[in-house]
């Protein structure tokens, strides 16, 4: 076997509560990345997709943050409820989950609607 | 900014001393990612490439371990002194660092050269 066909990247960034930022673990990102393998195992894709936790992918305000590589699609707000769908529509059939996407405008940005000005 | 030019996740995993696969945490992962953050700071890249860690690649007997992603290109048994070159060479110029690749046939494989069969 060579490359993963897909590798996602789960953030399971945690920060003390004090902290400007949010963070992914809090909002139940470990649970996340085990539906996401059991998932990937039950579509028969184990050993072409793999699932990673992360350390902060810096999206901290649309948490919790999951990354596809090598498609470079970036979804945000993800619950385990959507995992089946993600799994489904974009790691078995390629058609990514558009309503989970973040959006352009909030992707790497000091400012979006879930990221006021500092 | 949109998405990031170049991702690279670090293998930070630690297993138990007693575990049948090596980890990449014990050979000095830590300060592998550190290093990358700071060759990639000082590169003048910060914004456009990111330096994670990560999980297990699953790659354990080849670590530390580094993939670039959307690239895809894996490198295996990288050391500090390496990171100014894949710095330099790949994240800059867009030369994948050949000499510290992973063999293809060493990539998800149960058995290679380093991982010789259970």
């Amino acid at each position: 076997m060579a490359r993963f066909d897909r590798h996602l990247f789960i953030c399971t960034n945690e920060r003390d509560e004090s902290a400007s930022r949010p963070s992914c673990l809090p909002l139940g990102s470990k649970k996340l990345k085990s539906a996401f393998k059991d998932a990937i195992k039950e579509a028969g894709l184990k050993h072409q997709i793999r699932a990673n936790e992360s350390g902060c992918l810096d999206q901290c305000e649309h948490g919790p943050v999951v990354v596809v590589y090598p498609d470079a699609v970036w979804y945000g707000f993800v619950k385990v409820s959507d995992v089946s769908e993600i799994v489904e529509e974009h790691l078995v059939h390629g058609r990514p989950v558009e309503r989970l996407r973040l959006a352009p405008g909030c992707l790497n940005t000091a400012s979006c609607p879930h990221r006021p000005p500092a």
